[in-house]
């Protein structure tokens, strides 16, 4: 039996094994999971994001128990920024989510972010794929907010979930700079800590400027959790069920999905184009040359940029 | 005089106007900068990196008070990554450097780092030029350490600071995770605080690491700083200018600036492929009609990319 049909057929090792071929960006496989493509399921998909520290395993890990107790089979693509700063904490993070390792309805996967396009994106697409296969519904995908992440992560997710704490850094400043933008819910969490009502006050006051934007309202909910007590992780499920059913009511979910795969072909092409300069028949001698000159400083990388566009007539 | 000849003469509305310019990725000022590519000075770069609230832009300052009494003229380019999550806490850092303000001899401009193409290096390497142009000597670029940023400030600059406390988060494992690979030189700044021994030994064990590998030995230098009160902080700009010592007995900054300008080259090449995507006379029409056939779902966004490039004929 090939893979793909192995993880078809919920074979856990199949579904291991795919996702490191994903890592490593196997061609072949890459390729098997490609000619399926109208074939792969759409699970809902849930993104859940926040700064370093806000407790987002933790959550994630509740929400997986929670939502085993409704029978439903979990797929969590766990994605790091590959910063060497945050390279060890976040791992020990991961370590939290082991209480489901022996439940073959939970699967959990990290995954490197690499690359310069769409860092996050692409692989993890192709993480959701390999899970939809396996017949997971939802579909978490958990990264931490820094740079191009959040942004790639509200791309990804048809429900953005933004967990943030009563600590320092979650200020209001960087509140309304743009993070509201992206959330469909927000989870106060460690919501027993000092400053959680205060933080909660800011919140709602930064998503009621957003409700003054056309179109159809979602005001996304605000969920007070304790997630190492499971606290308010029932309300917190509920609220991202509730989105759900807003965009089944709006009609949204096909749009949702339409963006979602025109963002991926942006990503993949300019992937690809990249690395049509090191192997294209036409454009490697061409940038070959170009590199060459501008190592010797006798043309400046914007020029060599502009006789590049110009000679391949794109 | 055109903008260009007042920034030589140091005009410090012309610099700001420039670096707003560039910012804003305008081109017929990029084209004017690029026009006189040949005879941009080369200064000393500085690349300043850590995790969020290392003490960073403190420390940047202590070093411009430092330099100042050397006579130096010092130009600081500031990148904020684009994180919703930091953006509020990093302003609050900038403020730390108004100090400078008054004087002449010192620029510092805080920039966005933007898109998804080397996000850094685009803006900031154009940035350090026009500080070039206006006889800045060093220029240094600080960022904080997210993602692939710190890798971007490798790039950037001929000597690397990374600047890590005795904090939760630098542990171990993050120091081996990568970071040691880009440091030049290693401040351990907030040295009063508890822990910093422990660290310091950790930092030098993975450093002693690097240094089995082959080429020719640079073992980092670690030094211990506090930026509130400028303790270290002569070590710390001695440490750098051994570091430039180094470079210069080994002949090695030619090879430094000539893989600068190729890694700048291929940042310029993969955004101007992508906007070629957008409005190239073959490219668009092209990718127009993909893009739609993927919002359709009658093609997934990989085979498209593999229809694009075999159109294209790279």
């Amino acid at each position: 039996m090939d893979l793909i049909a192995r993880i078809r057929s919920r074979d856990v090792r199949a579904i291991a094994r795919a996702l490191t071929l994903v890592e490593n960006g196997d061609e072949p496989f890459l390729a098997a999971l490609d000619a399926g493509y109208a074939h792969i399921p759409h699970p809902e998909r849930v993104g859940i994001t926040g700064p370093p520290g806000a407790g987002k395993s933790t959550l994630t890990s509740s929400i997986i128990k929670n939502l085993r107790r409704q029978g439903r089979r979990v797929g969590v693509v766990a994605v790091d920024p590959s910063s060497p700063f945050s390279g060890g904490a976040l791992l020990g993070d991961r370590l939290r989510m082991t209480e489901h390792a022996l439940d073959e309805d939970v699967f959990v996967r990290s995954m490197a972010a690499r690359g310069r396009f769409g860092g996050l994106a692409i692989g993890s697409h192709d993480a959701c794929d390999v899970l939809a296969l396996a017949a997971f519904d939802p579909v978490i995908v958990e990264t931490v907010g820094v740079g191009q992440s959040e942004v790639d992560i509200a791309r990804l997710a048809d429900t953005t979930v933004v967990v943030l704490t009563p600590a320092a850094g979650d200020s209001v400043q960087a509140l309304k700079a743009g993070i509201m933008e992206i959330a469909d819910v927000v989870a106060i969490n460690k919501a027993d800590r000092e400053g959680s009502e205060h933080l909660e006050e800011d919140i709602k006051e930064a998503l009621e400027l957003r409700a003054h934007q056309p179109g159809p309202l979602w005001l996304p909910p605000v969920v007070r959790t304790v997630a190492t007590t499971d606290e308010g992780v029932d309300e917190l499920v509920n609220a991202i069920a509730q989105h759900r059913t807003f965009l089944l009511s709006q009609g949204a979910l096909p749009e949702v999905r339409a963006a979602r795969s025109v963002a991926r072909l942006t990503d993949l092409a300019g992937e690809a184009l990249l690395r049509a300069l090191r192997t294209g028949t036409r454009a490697k001698p061409l940038f070959e040359r170009l590199c060459s000159q501008v190592r010797q400083g006798t043309i400046s990388p914007r020029a060599a940029v502009n006789e590049l566009l110009t000679s391949l007539k794109l």
